[in-house]
């Protein structure tokens, strides 16, 4: 197996640029890139839930994983989302992503037939993947999305596969995040996945986010681990308190299309959504500008 | 637009089967519907909610219309499932769909983003692939899966789009039936989803229905729809309550692996299901055999 | 035990007047219990989720079923809501409510902790309060407002005891109506709590209904009931999908506001709402206006 | 107004223990606040969710906070859970509790009419029990037993009233308690009501927890503050850490009844339930003892 550092520092699940005609824009993702690599980031995540993966075919996921792994800055993780509902797919497609230069896999738990999903289908279904998967795995729960929470009892029973070398936690649960930090060996990687939690989650010892905020505020993202780790809560604390609203419109609120406004609004490349995705009307860009000039990010 | 007569009988949701290496056993899907064309059904569904569609390839569906409109008896009217969750994707799908045989197409509500997936979008969505489709368009509400309700308001906006000829609403809710059974014009077709909702989605005026059911119980979900034609209630009632236990077992409480453990119990072919479903353990084909009998279809 | 004839047509859970500064106005329920005397109902519910019962102090509630049970046409039965969370609690009330004059107790579900609800600590609850009461009870199920289901399998359980008589079911889930009505004995009245599902329980073969509608529009509701009894299916359709809009306005829309201001405009006394709710908005009378008027009732 | 202290520390939510036969058991109640008095603890919550309140008629509840008032050690708060669904109710009973010794009233939020209490219905609420009551008010928000969560907004709103002195928010919800933190003025008390999220709620700049676990546990959730204050993160959070397994059993998994088996394995007066509650199984005191040793607080 792959081995790759433990997970330490921020990723942006990264937004994908569309034309307007709904092509994925290729060269807007290299300049947002560009960009990127000069935020204090520790890598990228291809093919998250604010990539609008759900509307891309396989041509343009491994595309698109292609072109990140060629750009990002060296030292830099690159990872995929690589998640199906069938098992046997979703192998397929971590094993496409590795050539294409994945480092490591993020997958989704199955949820369509959920009243089927309990812990043993789980399970197994994670089990079959790192077992046939070229990479290292990471385990993705994101209930706001699959209406499904992993148990911790899963979770624990997963943790020591070989290839399954960490989670992402997307359910802004703080005490279940404690309660995993209880259950999991250290060298698991647990991964928080929303900046709502990202202060909380910190001084639960956890070291990497996955953050849609860091699609355009990579570096204060980064701002609020360093004060942790030097000891300035304070600090870090009020620094985070400014971001949650940013993060609720640009997630909870407002979703992708906000996600997008706002990163353009600070010289990323937001560009258009896609179909059924309809764009932010004109009228909240005013409210989203003066949301980021609160926090201090413009 | 293509035309096709107004929906009127029972169809199966057809379930796909396995080999036990997981592929899909084309051979066997045939076995069925020459079996199915000998029950009384008006046609079928291929690529439903029950055919483990999320687990498909592309390819993989297209066989399975294919072999299907091939197979189908004259007269029966064949439905694919095409619904994806971009936009641009469901246009394509479908009318790969219909070059294959589909005579219509049954659309999925999107719902990944399931807090941008408003009135608006909804109709957006709907829209446009019923404009570019190259046969009829039926909306898909089955919230079991989606977590999504179509607002009756946006069901009436799509029910007088040309290419849009109904909904198959899976919801099992009969004041929403009602509701939306007083709201659209009577050329809508309004198709129930569910058995457990059959015997008084008819009484509603609802002439069709899409029936996991079907797959092995397809004459007797017919015979309650005669009954109820023939002002036969008390008979048509008391048939309906037999089938729903066997319906909640093969639906709500196991799923597609009770689905086919229960086709197999009664000559189909059920077969393997594709993981990350389970097996049925073995104790319940048991209990399985005694809801059977019990209902009077063994 | 006390012996009441079986559960057979149409009972408004009354509202409950009150004057502008916050007290039950009596007199003016007794003026709707005069002009309700000459509606078709079968009988009257004091102290049900529509008559502001949780905002009620235990004065309040037994002058209530006084009034009631001393007002009501003769041969109409007076049933009560005595439920609280406590069992001997409920006992206590009950009792005096049937000293007051309360024919049979409608028992709401305790559920305020949830988590420990389940069907052994339901069915001993509701074993107790029967035991107990001098009068018949009745299982309430009211998800809306209780968030707690009961389990058919409970209430199977409960309906062989002598002094359960019934169920108020209000979760408007009819096949879960179908469930029940082929699993209980035939003894056991099964009452439809709202009138969204009114036509569709007639034809399991329900008999009575306690429904909000009923406040001002008893005698259409008894009037479908009449239809479908007579066989005339298709007038009795016609009719409850004219109630049924009127119905979601007067209940899951507007609440008990949108309720006492529909009676208003019919000539009943809904006079004022409690604090904590608020009174309807004027401009929400001309749409109650226009909707009773297309529904046939004003 | 009473001005009274700004809150600090750690508060149980008081178990009632009851005799055999169901009455209160004031002695045992008196016992257990001679050993809570020993205990680092900032006050006491008398009526909370975890004392079986809503199984308590208003005798029983004016006697616990007069016992409890009389016996708490000097500087002591004495908090009273007065919210009942009614606003005039709740006025009554808070100023009666005020009579009996309660220094401040913590008001549940209304929640039978969930589709009325909007955000304006709830400020109406507050702000009337507010004006209306002799001692501060304190909001509380419980969606556990509730099913309801007071907007951000609507507590922003009822922070700037002179009586409304803070909220006890047991959402568990992290990221909300931040937005909480960061939107209302500093003098405004927030509580938060979960040893699930103690410990990221001090991170946040919380003060005080009205926490189950101090039933039995106050001394190790008082160190975990006191820890936090020292700067000692690691071992505040590995404490932390070890006691949100033991909070899971007593709320979450086992309620009131595992709450009180706690208490009683070590050393306090749980004594009975109140029915509908049913008894802890024998077989989990044997669990519990396994926990509590593992949590080190046996």
């Amino acid at each position: 197996m792959v081995k790759i550092p433990d997970f330490n520092g921020v990723f942006p699940p990264m937004m994908t640029p569309f034309t307007l005609s709904g092509d994925p824009d290729y060269d807007a993702h290299v300049r947002n890139l560009d960009r990127w690599n000069k935020d204090e980031l520790a890598g990228y995540l291809v093919l998250g839930s604010n990539s609008e993966t759900p509307y891309l075919n396989e041509t343009e996921k491994l595309r698109l994983i292609e072109v990140t792994a060629e750009r990002a800055a060296p030292g830099r993780l690159v990872l995929a989302g690589t998640g199906l509902e069938s098992t046997r797919e979703t192998v397929r497609l971590t094993n496409l992503a590795a050539e294409k230069g994945a480092q490591a896999a993020l997958v989704l738990t199955p949820s369509f037939y959920s009243g089927q999903m309990k812990d043993d289908a789980l399970v197994n279904h994670f089990r079959k993947v790192a077992d046939g998967a070229h990479i290292p795995v990471l385990i993705y729960n994101v209930p706001a999305y699959t209406h499904l929470m992993i148990p911790v009892e899963a979770v624990v029973r997963l943790s020591d596969h070989p290839n399954i070398i960490g989670m992402k936690d997307s359910s802004g649960d703080v005490p279940r995040l404690a309660t995993l930090a209880g259950s999991v060996p250290k060298k698991f990687n647990l991964i928080v996945g929303t900046a709502s939690a990202w202060y909380p989650a910190l001084l639960l010892g956890v070291r990497a986010g996955i953050l849609a905020l860091a699609n355009f505020a990579g570096n204060a993202c980064a701002r609020v681990q360093k004060l942790v780790l030097a000891g300035k809560l304070d600090e870090a604390r009020d620094l985070y308190l400014k971001l949650v609203p940013v993060n609720a419109a640009v997630t909870s609120i407002y979703g992708v299309p906000g996600l997008k406004c706002a990163a353009s609004l600070l010289g990323y490349e937001g560009a258009h959504v896609r179909s059924p995705l309809l764009p932010l009307p004109e009228e909240f860009r005013e409210r989203m500008k003066k949301l980021l000039c609160t926090a201090g990010l413009m």
